[in-house]
């Protein structure tokens, strides 16, 4: 089998998104551009990856699987010159073809990959432009065919004739090449003066190779892709916040069609690695993250935050930010409840207003009701915790665990200060501050006796004349 | 005065619900379809119900009203046999007219009731096909319509010459029948044989009975009713948010023409039932629902839920969620509050960040500002609570009651160990556990004396070397 | 240098908002309507203003800055009617041009203000119409003009014909006018009979004084400026909301091509003057109102409330509320926390969930990362202050400061009664109430030593029986 692959433009300094970072890195539904479109390449059989990187090379560099291979572009000379970077990369990969892609148009999808590397390899195309059909065309590269439907050029708003002007089918900036064809036409432009008219260095584009091929004539045609989506670019944060819009749009209809509620979508963004099973309701306010999954008839939200959470099922989610935790079925979280990396929540397990648990083991049927925080712990089953209590975990210099056996009653406002071990149906009364271990069917008090001043408040005065 | 009914169609699978449950039952603002269509006919004039269930028919029966009666289709064969399933409910009503309506037709309006049904009276109609015009009619069947303007025919799309394809006329499928007619065309249509060409049980459709009706020379009309809402259908979840937008921008527009500020909508879905005096101002992010009712004045949200809870005049809500309470003019609640069940909030409380109450009476003029849980409790008036305080109203076994008089003074961190008594004006110092009665105008402490241990950090060395 | 000036209708009532308060004080991404009119006249370089005062004149009179003078119009009798009452500021400023704007279309913008100036000088203009071109003219007086581009009149929807009908020109009811011509043209209308066919007094309207003018000969032009949003007025809150979706996209388009991240805009209200720094994100569900400025760098939101903050760069701010308050660079809020007035957090500062700071100088490097109130209070830098603390800082007489120095170590469900200092590198225990000042390097305990009773759960049962 021949093997194909990619070469991923992402060099461009993209001076209307007036950033101090790599372009590229702007996000799409909390995933960075560059991120979906090497997701997208290899979902689409594409797996051989080479990224041209520029400007802020050595973030972008870092920011990439380091399994993928780079092609540094030390001046920003154009997509063609870009592509010349990855020569070395393209002769590997001479017998093959390559896709072209660009790491500012995210909304790329699998299937327009596959179908149009069918599409080239079926054409025997030395070019397919990647292109499609758009509402409103202007600015963008207009696809001009020939009678036989081939390509006969790709023109540019600014040459565009009046008739021109009005093809809506236009460029995407997507391409598959034949690896040969373009090493060949990449020669050719090399091999030309390649200085401006004004001295400088010049610059060339993806669209001066197509016209080296079609010179050469070689075959190339335009694959007329079925999303519009695709083609646009994030050149600015306007557009960023379009293509966002479009790709949330597009995520949520898929969950709605697949049983997910979502009465009002307003401010609701799902990740593209989300999953989430049938009749769970997603209220409004509400950001799903990272590698979520949720479990079917859940209630989540409204207001709420969650990332790289595994939820089970039937369970609620009320005004709750959840990071790297696992939370088991019928557990009801919420409202304003914080759940740290590592929280592992137990079946039914209840947790309340005001509640933080962090890097912490709760188990079955436990309830954490109220103004709370349970950090570095290991608590077993159908505990109950009162009120107001914190396990003092840290001490200034370590931080230790707090082991609560199942069945243990902690009283209101209890300090339980770790490292420290409450034995199985043990019972702390209100007030108290747990310092030392307590065995398994006691009471633990640590309080001092209540004393009555009468009428002190009438010999005193303490309050404030009204 | 004849007497009409309704027989409401709720038995259908919905499979593009992808759902375990009923797909009448799937929410438009927070309230079951069918709920929205059993209120808009009561509404609308008729009060006299008849729900056709079969798709998890217990679930939707136990859903319904126990005055409501149930007829059950046990196999769908189409909404024509649905309505034989309603026979004996219909021969009751012999003499009058009966609504058919969709429990999946969510929009159905009260006015749209009684004027169709006003219509079908006056023209003396065997039966009145409620239409509408709609800007996009694809899918729907088209009312064909005489030179009299009476009915011809409605013709489904796939059976639709180009142009009837043009007609914006649709059948929103809700009918007005003549109960006669509409008994003599279903007999009718029992004395066929219901067998399919290829054996199986044959179906069979409300247009079929109207075809019959037509036959029969008897006089069928479509209204045309004003709104085009009325005609779209739940078929699945992406069409539930279509619908759920509607209705919500219909709700919102009420409440802005009658005074209320809304001045961005986003995230604010207001409930078919909720009430909201003028110079309201109503913040993004905030859901009202159930039998809300608000007074004039009033600033709730952002970020609110309000469920059930009577909220008097000049009242701020700011993030605050509340449940089934009543609040009094000018209290001030929130940012970051919870109401649960049974919280009767006094003229001018200030509820402050990070509390909890419940079950409670609070008194006029009282302060609870923060990190407090109020339980099981009765507060008098002018109480000043301080911060992280709790009633301790469980102690594994029962709960009890935390009573506390006029102008008490709450220190911070106090644990109020129910059953318990505080008098009033009494005062109770910081960090005490309170654990028995406090007589009135007197002081109670329950806390340890301070100890200092001088150089003792320098010793120890107790901190994390930075 | 001619001095121009500029009158501002502020008399209507606006019966269709349903309102006790005046019409005017409406607001715009919570700016008052008369607020966006005063200053965009001031920013359009016309400093002198005369505001037309008179339903509820006293509450709008009290709202403005007592620089601005006022007119009273105490009966309405209309637009025309309302200038007169300014009868004596005009003559003050008879040698200029006066502006004529209405307090209920916020829209207006300075450019078109200081570029319809220049247009009206220019031209030597008796009267310039400020008009724009609309999508949907209908409703609005249309601007018809001369052959030679001069104005012929301005038509009302219902005097119009067809044909001008299809003008989409229309008068936005903001004026040039040179005083004295405007002085002239109100000299000829108070000098006919001001009484009605009715016999009840006479409304008259600004378009009365044009035609006035337009009877004198005088030159009036129509002003075409370039915005349509400048026309719309707000007669009601459903106009409000469309004028607030208007401006809030206007204001969020400024920020995200200045460099702003905005990935989701739903929720999210950017008032007027605030001031973001670039790659800043703004995530949904935020409200930044009043002087809000941020720095660049930040993660503001999502379900955020920044009212009057001075935010540094790199700062995260998540599910906060913040009013009056300046946090320094790198500080990390959130998520559920609550600055009060006067919060002045430090450099790299850590406030976590529910926590509520007021009135405080918090130190760089300072850490509150849970479930505390620090009110009144002076924390030095690197102090770590653990889970559930209290500054007790009323005693139901008098508010007292705490003060806490650098590198100290608050335990857990410390109250510090205030006023109370805390040295230097002190420590003290978790559970206990600080009521005397500790001095720097030392320990303070303030608890009662744990007390076991063996056995005393299996002996009292106090669990309910499951």
């Amino acid at each position: 089998m021949i093997k194909n692959c990619a070469v991923i433009l992402a060099a461009g300094e993209g001076k209307r998104m007036k950033s101090s970072h790599p372009k590229v890195l702007c996000e799409i539904l909390f995933k960075p551009m560059i991120d979906w479109v090497t997701a997208c390449a290899v979902e689409g059989g594409v797996a051989d990856l080479c990224v041209v990187i520029g400007h802020l090379s050595e973030v972008v560099r870092s920011h990439l699987n380091p399994s993928i291979e780079t092609a540094l572009q030390s001046e920003l000379l154009g997509t063609g010159h870009a592509v010349m970077q990855a020569k070395d990369f393209l002769k590997r990969h001479g017998s093959g073809n390559v896709l072209i892609l660009n790491a500012d148009a995210p909304l790329m999808d699998s299937e327009t990959i596959s179908n149009s590397l069918n599409f080239h390899v079926r054409n025997e195309n030395a070019v397919t432009v990647i292109a499609a059909k758009v509402e409103n065309p202007f600015g963008y590269g207009r696809i001009v065919r020939k009678d036989d439907d081939t390509l006969l050029k790709i023109v540019e708003e600014k040459e565009a004739t009046d008739e021109e002007k009005e093809i809506k089918e236009v460029n995407s900036g997507a391409y598959w090449f034949n690896c040969q064809a373009l090493l060949t036409a990449l020669e050719r432009i090399i091999a030309k003066k390649n200085v401006a008219a004004d001295g400088s260095k010049k610059e060339y584009y993806l669209t001066d190779i197509i016209e080296v091929i079609l010179g050469l004539g070689l075959k190339a045609t335009a694959f007329n892709a079925e999303s519009p989506h695709l083609v646009p670019g994030a050149n600015d944060r306007v557009q960023l916040l379009q293509l966002n819009e479009i790709a949330k749009k597009a995520v949520l209809k898929k969950h709605m069609l697949a049983g997910v509620s979502i009465p009002c979508a307003d401010g609701v963004i799902i990740g593209p690695d989300v999953v989430i099973g049938r009749d769970t309701v997603i209220l409004p306010g509400t950001i799903l993250k990272g590698k979520t999954i949720i479990g079917s008839d859940c209630t989540i939200g409204p207001n709420s935050l969650v990332d790289n959470t595994v939820i089970g099922c039937n369970v609620t989610l009320n005004n709750t930010q959840s990071v790297d935790s696992v939370i088991a079925d019928e557990a009801q979280i919420g409202p304003f409840v914080r759940l740290r990396p590592n929280s592992n929540i137990g079946k039914g397990v209840r947790v309340g207003n005001f509640v933080e648990i962090k890097n912490s083991n709760i188990g079955d049927g436990t309830k954490i009701s109220h103004l709370s925080y349970i950090g570095d712990s290991d608590f077993g089953s159908d505990i109950n915790v009162g009120c107001g209590c914190a396990t003092v975990n840290y001490n200034g210099s370590t931080k230790s665990r707090t082991v609560v056996g199942n069945d243990a009653f902690i009283g209101c406002h209890n300090s339980l200060v770790a490292p420290v071990s409450i034995g199985e149906r043990a019972y702390t009364a209100a007030g108290s501050t747990i310092t030392e271990d307590v065995p398994a069917d006691s009471l633990a008090l640590a309080r001092a006796r209540q004393v009555i001043k009468k009428d002190w408040v009438k010999n005193k005065s303490p309050y404030k004349k009204k």
